[in-house]
């Protein structure tokens, strides 16, 4: 790709996201049904691009895991276009004015949600990315480049082909939506130095990849390193909740970040607590438990936790157990070694419960409800764009919301300052 | 200062920013109102530490422009404490939940304002700033790290001195409020590496300090580089307004960076704005003009403008004039050479003053008004830490609510996801 610059192509981003800003939600809707269409108009096309990634990945050695999240299969082209068309149904956040409020001057003051301009995805894998990440940008007014993984080049161009026939023939600036077809990794170090003209950057990937352009970005990045999520039985828990919780949050899906690897019992409940607890877990998924000195004695096959063990995100059917002797304890602990995903308090007390939601500050903070919820769709944002697991611009969760942000407007009739 | 490590300062400011999050509002303005009682009690000393800056600042020749911003006089201080005790009167936003719904299956979703953490502050000259930047941090539930001007630091120190005994004598943490007493440029560099500890850091100074500050942050920056502000008189202005609007934007504090810099002028309504508007500028401050070969026969002495005089940030009675033949080309002006800070149209049109509200992405857009109201206290949000120009988090005057974040938090009764 010798002719390939990416300055350029930021650049064409910057000024076709002035026209994605001003497109209405009906032209933004029409685009997205249509892409949808698209897709699946050109499934044949898609999946034969997707079969060259799939022979590479073999060649290459991927692994079984790896080539399964690869590859694009009828259903896999069904999948995404519903995807897009969830995203025609959700409500377009861009040009609502909020808190209009009127001065003792006479003018009036409020906040106008806008696109954020320009955002560049950085993922790997998935093929699907290119096409939900795309709409979720088309829908809330910006544009987006996209750097997938060089695994799914050609599924990921394939699919990049249906987007620019739609926009090319509704008229719109088809740099609306860019795929870079270098997949070298030093085309991600130059892209994380165009911050005169993207806006923000969202790695979606391994720790490494996030680490990787967190360090080396010069525009802002959304963070989600990892999720180690804390579930704590109160004392005054009731053991049915608790246990169905634990369950579901534990085994449901336990590769998903939302999933639970830590359980802190209060010492109080402990003995009646996890006696069902090592039956439920058994039972579900034979979970493998690594448990502190006083609750070790109540799993068959556990072993001792070390330190690692609450700071670990297994990813698997696996959890790490500890009692704490006092409310404020099961506190320090997760404060101690939250990622600042979601935490989950089981308590029927309201006081504790209230004082659970106030004193922990991760991204999201739920009382007697699985952790399998903290997720955009579940949390009612319709599809989720990345995670954010630090504070800055958004936290949680990321829906169309996060995708813009709030300038302020002024109606005046004359005034001048005094 | 041997014993001095930035590391660990920033470590004991994340510990105290859980105390800082935990206060209430009641306990957050009893500290204020005695931090404001105590800066008045400890004048005389402040005052004495302040005249040993001032003295090492005409020892290495600082310009009588930065010697007044350092001197604090008797008023200064008073003006110190009455600011201090302005953001006792403000809301607090820490704790409101918002938006709180049922989803389908009973879980209660809302999102909950929590403060950011550990705000890192890196100024100049202004002494006042390390009170008022305090109070605010401390007002929003943060803790913060202050890093003056080495030439304020006697002044710095003693302000802080009053701050750390308010906080002793009300038993919290005193490392809610840190000054770094380290001086060299050095500690800048280190504090922009604690990204596991710092959470947000805020440059307020020239646009070196903040292209430094950027360029060599792992923590999220707030960027304010400069204020190029536009004032478009459409063909249906009043020119009444416009005239006042322009005066007043331009010559009432010119240094200000919400001051105009560039005034478009459309071509149907010019022969009757322009020797209005030279008149007006020239009767309130012989404003030196910098015009194009349209308007420049119309101002008496003005130059004709070049293409720096439309990306320049004067800070003086200097201004830039162009006629435009159209909105649109207006519009591509202001595009092309807005810093996003504040752009104003005069026109009496509504379809026209929407669509400039509508097509500007500045992070203050007004119709009819003087630029002079972009300002945080004036829009409403009571003081202001800083302005952001770009988009992520916080855009345009930034006051409490810019120093926090949303959470979410679910309220369930059991519910497990299926």
């Amino acid at each position: 790709m010798t002719d390939f610059n990416i300055a350029t192509m930021a650049q064409k981003a910057k000024q076709a996201s002035r026209v994605a800003a001003q497109l209405n939600s009906s032209e933004k809707n029409a685009l997205l049904n249509d892409i949808a269409t698209a897709i699946e108009n050109n499934s044949d096309a898609i999946i034969k691009e997707n079969s060259k990634d799939i022979a590479a990945g073999r060649e290459k050695g991927l692994s079984q895991a790896m080539l399964d999240r690869l590859v694009l299969t009828d259903k896999g082209i069904k999948d995404m276009s519903s995807a897009i068309r969830e995203i025609v149904a959700l409500t377009d956040p861009v040009g609502d004015i909020d808190k209009l409020s009127l001065r003792p001057n006479g003018i009036q003051v409020g906040k106008m949600r806008i696109p954020l301009g320009v955002i560049a995805m950085i993922y790997e894998a998935r093929p699907n990315v290119t096409a939900e990440a795309a709409a979720l940008c088309i829908k809330s007014g910006n544009a987006v480049i996209l750097r997938g993984g060089s695994e799914a080049i050609h599924s990921n161009l394939a699919i990049a082909h249906c987007l620019h026939q739609v926009l090319t023939t509704h008229n719109v600036d088809e740099h609306i939506v860019s795929v870079i077809p270098d997949t070298s990794r030093s085309v991600i170090e130059q892209l994380l130095q165009q911050s005169d003209t993207i806006d923000l950057v969202i790695p979606r990937g391994g720790e490494g990849l996030i680490r990787y352009v967190s360090e080396n970005s010069r525009i802002p990045v959304i963070q989600h390193y990892k999720g180690v999520c804390h579930l704590y039985i109160d004392k005054y828990a009731d053991l049915d909740k608790a246990i169905n919780i634990l369950v579901n949050g534990k085994t449901q899906k336990p590769s998903a970040c939302n999933a639970f690897e830590t359980v802190l019992v209060h010492s109080d409940i402990s003995e009646r607590f996890l006696p069902l607890a090592a039956k439920a877990l058994n039972d579900a998924a034979q979970v493998k438990v690594h448990a502190c000195q006083n609750s070790v004695g109540f799993f068959p096959n556990a072993e001792l936790a070390t330190e690692e063990d609450y700071q670990a995100e297994y990813l698997a059917q696996e959890i790490a157990v500890k009692v704490v002797s006092s409310f404020d304890t099961a506190i320090s602990h997760i404060n101690q070694f939250t990622s600042d995903h979601t935490e989950v308090i089981i308590s029927q007390d309201i006081s504790r419960s209230q004082k659970f939601i106030r004193q922990i500050n991760s991204s999201v903070v739920m009382v007697n409800a699985s952790s399998r919820f903290s997720d955009g769709n579940q949390l009612g944002l319709g599809s989720e764009i990345g995670i954010s697991t630090s504070k800055l611009h958004a936290y949680g969760p990321m829906g169309l919301e996060a995708l813009t942000t709030e300038k302020f407007v002024v109606f005046g009739d004359g005034q001048v300052r005094l």
